[in-house]
C-alpha cells in the first residue's frame, strides 16, 4: 500500500530513519563508553525497542507498570521503571520482578524505602533499586548535596530487601536548551553532579555500581560521560519537531509522522482544516522557547518529506487542525490533499495511537501496535 | 472497591453528576424547544449516550467515523457526524449509512458535494447531507452572507444523490466567553446568524428542514432558540474545569476526574509529584484567558470532592504531573495521598483512558469502556 492510500489521522513511523537514529545512538554510546538502555516510552513497541537495544547489552527504560509488563512479556529481562512508584503499586512491581532478570525501581525518598522493604519481605524477594538523584532539573530526585542523600542511600545499600544498584538522573532542564552547544553544557552538568554524588557515597563506603543518566538532548550533545555507567535516552527513535527545533536532530532525522487529509478549504480567509486534531497530535506547546510561532507541528509532504513552506498549523481543538497560509498557498492544497504533519512532542502524538503503520519510503510495509494505559 | 483503591492513574466517572448534567440539559432543550441531538465525542461510551439522550428522540452527533460504527452497532440509528468529512473515507461512511436510519454528512465545499454524489451513484444509495454554516467561531462552514453558500445549499437540495436536510453550525467561538452573559450573546449570534440564513434560502425555493446549533457554552446559556430545530452540546455530560471557569457550571456539577497519587514530596522546594501527567490528563492549556495562573487542572478531594487548597497543578510532563504549594501543605500530603485531577479539558482527558471507573460517591460500581481511534 502506498502511504497516501492509509485512512487518516494515522500514526506513520519511517523505518530507514528510525533504524538510522538507533544505530546512530548505539554508536555514539559505545564510542563515549557507556551500555545504552533506552527508553522506551516514545514508541512503546517491541519492535523498535528491539532496534535500540541492538549492539547494546538488552535493558531497557520504561515509564509505567503496563510497558514493564509487556516488555517483559516481548522477552525484555532487565527493565528499569524510571518514575516514582506509587506505594500501593510496589507489590504489582514486585510480583513481575519476579518473573524477569532484574525490575529496578527509582526511591528517592525514606517513607517509600520503607514501603519496598515491607513488600520484599512479605514476597520473599529482593528489589532492585536505584537512588534517584536531581541535577538540576527539579522534578523528581534527592538534592545530592544533602546530608539527607547520602543518609538514604546508606539506608538503601544496608537493606536485606533491597538490592541497591546506584544512581540514576534525569536532565529534562536539557528541553529548555536553545542549540546543541548549550545541551552539551547540561549534559556535562548531569554528568558531574552524578559522578559527584556517587564519589561522595563510595567515599562513605557506599558501593555504587551503577550510574545512570539520560535524556535525548543531552545523550545527543555530551561530550564526554566519565564516570557514569549507563545511559538512558528514548525520544531520539523518533525525534520530532522540538528535538530538531533545539539542535537535538534535523527534520531530516525524524522518523515519527502523523499522516492527514485537508478536509476544509477557506482561502479567503488563508486557512485550510486537516482532519488530525489534539486527538492525533496532542496540544504540546512545542519549542517556544526558541520560536514562539512554532504552531502545532510542521507539514511536510506526504512522499518527499520536505517541508510544506508557508502552512502553520496554528490551532488544534479536538478533531480538528486549522492550518493558516497566505490564499493561494491555501488554495493551492484541494480538499482531499495528504499531507504529514511532523508532531511538536512524538512521545505524547504516539501515545494517541492504536497503531503505526510503518514504512519505507512511501510504502506501507507492516503495523505495529504501542502498549496502552498504566 | 472504594474510589481511592483504584490503581492509579484512573479516569472516573461520577454517575450521579453525570445523570444530573443529561437530566438539566435534556429539560433545558425540551424548555426552549428544541430536540436534543447530544454530541458523543466527549465520553464516547453508549452507556454515557444513553444517559444523554433521556426525554428526546435517540439522535447523536459523533466525531469520529469510529464513533459512528461503534454507536451504530450500539443501537443508535440516528447520527450527525459532525465534522466535514475525508474525501477518501465517503464510501466507508455510505457503507455505514446503508444499516441505520440515519448517518448525516457535513458539506462545506462544492468539491466534496460532487464526491458525496459520486460515491452515492456508485453505491446506489442516497446520503443525507447538512450544510456546514460559519456563524463566527471560522473553524469550518460557508460564509453564510456568501452568494456561494446559497448556491451550495440549492445544488445540495436539488441533487437526486442526497438527502439535504439543512444547516449545521458550532459557536466555538463560545469558548472564549469569560461568562455565561458572554456566552447568552453568543448563543443569540449562533442562533441568529444560522435562523437568518435558513430562512434566505427558504426564501431562495431551499427546503431547510433542520436547523442545528450547538456548543455546550451556548446551550448552557441560551436565553432563547427561536428558528432553531436541533441542539448539538456534549461536554456538559462531564464538563470540566474549562467549563466552570467560563460559567457554563459550577466545580460541583464536574462528573470526570483523573485518580492520581502522590509520588514524590519535596517540601523544601514546595513541590509534589503525581503519577498523572500528560498521558493521563492532555496538555490542554484550559481557561488561560480568564485565569492565566490556572495550570494544569484542579486538585480536589477524592472522598468530598472539595477542592484541595493552596496546591497548583503547574506542569506536566508524560507520565509526571508537578504540583506546587506552600512548604506545610506540600508536606500535609504524604507519598500515597490518593487525589482527584479535575482536568482542563474533559474531552482530550478522557481520551486518553481505555477504561473509565464509574463511581456513586466513593464507591466503585463499574467500568465502561470508551471508542478509540478513527
Amino acid at each position: 500500500m502506498h502511504i497516501e492510500e492509509l485512512p487518516t489521522p494515522c500514526a506513520v513511523v519511517d523505518l530507514d530513519r528510525l533504524e538510522r537514529n538507533c544505530e546512530r545512538m548505539s554508536e555514539r554510546m559505545r564510542s563515549l563508553g557507556v551500555r545504552l538502555r533506552p527508553h522506551v516510552k516514545t514508541h512503546k513497541c517491541a519492535e523498535a525497542a528491539r532496534l535500540q537495544v541492538r549492539g547494546h547489552f538488552g535493558g531497557v527504560t520504561v515509564s509505567t507498570l503496563a510497558e514493564a509488563r509487556a516488555f517483559a512479556a516481548a522477552g525484555f529481562a532487565d527493565i528499569t521503571y524510571a518514575v516514582p512508584i506509587a506505594p500501593a503499586r510496589i507489590a504489582e512491581a514486585a510480583a513481575l520482578a519476579r518473573g524477569i532478570e532484574r525490575l529496578a525501581l527509582l526511591v528517592d525518598h525514606e517513607a517509600v524505602a520503607g514501603e519496598l522493604e515491607a513488600c520484599a519481605a512479605a514476597q520473599g524477594v529482593r528489589l532492585a533499586v536505584l537512588l534517584k538523584v536531581d541535577c538540576g532539573y527539579h522534578r523528581a530526585g534527592v538534592d545530592p548535596t544533602s546530608e539527607t542523600a547520602l543518609a538514604l542511600a546508606a539506608r538503601l545499600s544496608r537493606s536485606p530487601y533491597l538490592d541497591f544498584r546506584g544512581v540514576l538522573t534525569h536532565a529534562g532542564h536539557a528541553y529548555r536548551a536553545r542549540d546543541a552547544a548549550a545541551a552539551t553544557v547540561i549534559a556535562a552538568q548531569e554528568r558531574d553532579v552524578t559522578v559527584a554524588f556517587a564519589e561522595r557515597a563510595r567515599a562513605a563506603g557506599i558501593e555504587i555500581a551503577e550510574v545512570s543518566v539520560g535524556s535525548t538532548p543531552t545523550m545527543c550533545a555530551a561530550a564526554d560521560l566519565t564516570g557514569v555507567t549507563e545511559a538512558r535516552a528514548g525520544n531520539y527513535a523518533f525525534f520530532d519537531a522540538f528535538q530538531a527545533a533545539i539542535g537535538s536532530c534535523t527534520l531530516a532525522d525524524v522518523a515519527f509522522f502523523v499522516l492527514a487529509t485537508v478536509i476544509g478549504s477557506y482561502p479567503a480567509r488563508g486557512e485550510l482544516l486537516l482532519d488530525a486534531g489534539a486527538l492525533a497530535l496532542s496540544k504540546d506547546e512545542g519549542p517556544r522557547h526558541v520560536d514562539p510561532e512554532c504552531g502545532y507541528g510542521l507539514l511536510v509532504h506526504a512522499v518527499s518529506r520536505r517541508p510544506r513552506r508557508g502552512l502553520k498549523l496554528a490551532a488544534l481543538t479536538q478533531e480538528h487542525g486549522q492550518v493558516r497560509g497566505a490564499a493561494e498557498t491555501v488554495a493551492a492544497q484541494p480538499i482531499g490533499t495528504k499531507v504529514l504533519v511532523v508532531p511538536n512532542h512524538s512521545c505524547l502524538a504516539a501515545a494517541l495511537h492504536e497503531r503505526y503503520a510503518v514504512v519505507r519510503g512511501d510504502t506501507v510495509i507492516g503495523e505495529w501496535r504501542p502498549v496502552r494505559g498504566w
